[in-house]
């Protein structure tokens, strides 16, 4: 995410408090199937071949159930899904599953829903999962409407308009890090920082959609980082203080403000876990690429570039 | 520091804009001696043996202004300070400095300044250096008046009644953190978190002096974590970000986090630099003082005591 979703209005609706912007990526994909079977007598949920575990199950079924719902079938599904990345390390592996689960869901149907209902549905499973829906930079509004019937996700560029890639930096880390759900709570209750990090947000919301537009990418990048260390200042001053970051995160946070004294155009973010993610324009993507893969602690780089949304293959 | 002193409310008469709480160590010493001299043409200052840099003599300078407008002396002063621990790593040299300058020119004046007075002239030098003049546990009160009429240190604890020890863990660092002063500035004109930081700090001065008071040392060690946490969450959000911690500083406060699950009682504070503090009840010092030891990019570990404060020799 350039502008962090870390937040939400509504627990049960799982309405953003905050709204955000993320890029879309190119390669980091999950392939979603779902069937729906008559035949089944609960619902099945497979991650990369395996069982789900309870937590995912659990949620996945707490999905179904809605869109059950919403659709009016009585039928039991059977969900597999395959990443090409790691999962569960803050690289918005849930926010791309439930985006694929939802169109998925709605063609495994035929249900007629419209894009914001989609996006609406996709919000059920994971509050990230609206804007993976769409190409390019997105922007999640957060509306104030209390059935969040207001929340919508609209596209600020398609992806070729997206002025620079992502490198996405995988440091050493034990992964311990808490999940975004239980974080976000923890801030709301804990953090004096809290009421303040939204508000802040919501300001950044408003340049990064200006900057994108402009093929501003300074002001892109510093945004971004506001964003993202704001976000990470408002974790840690919470009760227990909450820390995303390994000790490498910090090495490659360090390394990025060096190559920029430097004159070179690099900014870093970093989501809910350990790994922080470089904007570079397309051009300085070798240099950038070089010098961090010999920082200590970097196991591997991601390139990525700004991809299209979930489509139903 | 216990609870942080992080923001001026006046920037001519160096007042702090919260309260502060500080541990006066034993061991980390600076000898000040301070000769005024008919003889002298310009004001002579040494540091460990050599001629001060340019920004630490014009400070000492104007410090020396301000103890002649006070007794109405004309005369210049020779100043010589040596200190047992490397100067100006966020290990507080100036606050030491500046409480040892104060009360040796006071001496050497034979000035009659109450210890109010005295505090106040000490912070003129350095915010941090009131405290210092006291021995264990000590507050500074930020006051509300405009001229710093009400500004006062007040000792908590006397050393002996301070339940734990500290540990300074000397981390490897590029060591390149801007000055408190310069972060100060940075801070309040960029941070979005300043002001209710201050807010904030001033609350946990009222938590940690009643724990100071009850010997709670579990309330003492969460009350610094908050205030070591908010305070460098409010840096990392100025714009530019302002990062005080090396890689390192975030392996030992793992290892903290890490010990205190295992329910060994230690909590870890950093002042504007990159060396963590610990406190740790004397009991368990030898165990935490092997721990961490042997983490990765722990270069030395220098056990304290509560000491006394500043005395003329």
């Amino acid at each position: 995410a350039i502008v962090k979703y870390w937040g939400k209005r509504d627990e049960v609706l799982n309405l953003p408090a905050t709204s955000s912007i993320s890029i879309t990526l190119s390669r980091l994909k999950t392939e979603v199937s779902v069937s729906f079977d008559e035949r089944l007598r609960e619902d099945e949920v497979f991650v990369e071949g395996e069982r789900a575990n309870e937590k995912t199950y659990g949620r996945v079924v707490a999905f179904l159930e809605l869109i059950r719902a919403k659709t009016k079938v009585k039928m039991f599904a059977r969900v597999e899904s395959f990443s090409n990345f790691p999962v569960g390390l803050g690289l918005a592996s849930s926010a791309s599953f439930f985006a694929g689960l939802t169109l998925a869901s709605a063609s495994a149907l035929s249900a007629e829903f419209t894009f914001q209902e989609l996006a609406r549905i996709a919000r059920l499973g994971s509050g990230s999962a609206p804007r993976s829906l769409l190409g390019g930079a997105v922007e999640a509004v957060a509306g104030t409407s209390k059935d969040g019937s207001d929340f919508e996700v609209l596209q600020i560029l398609p992806e070729e308009r997206v002025p620079f890639a992502l490198l996405v930096v995988m440091v050493e880390s034990k992964g311990k890090a808490m999940s975004s759900r239980d974080g976000m709570n923890l801030c709301k209750n804990t953090s004096p920082y809290f009421h303040r990090w939204l508000e802040y947000n919501q300001e950044l919301v408003d340049i990064a959609r200006r900057a994108l537009l402009d093929g501003d990418i300074k002001t892109v990048g510093e945004v971004a980082e506001a964003s993202c260390f704001a976000m990470h200042g408002c974790c840690m001053s919470a009760k227990p203080p909450l820390f995303y970051w390994a000790p490498n995160t910090l090495s490659v946070i360090e390394q990025v403000f060096e190559m920029r004294k430097e004159g070179v155009l690099v900014y870093v973010t970093i989501d809910a876990g350990p790994h922080p993610v470089l904007l570079v324009p397309s051009d300085l993507v070798p240099i950038v690429q070089d010098r961090v893969s010999k920082q200590k602690g970097v196991l591997d780089i991601i390139e990525e570039r700004a991809g299209q949304g979930a489509k139903v293959l």
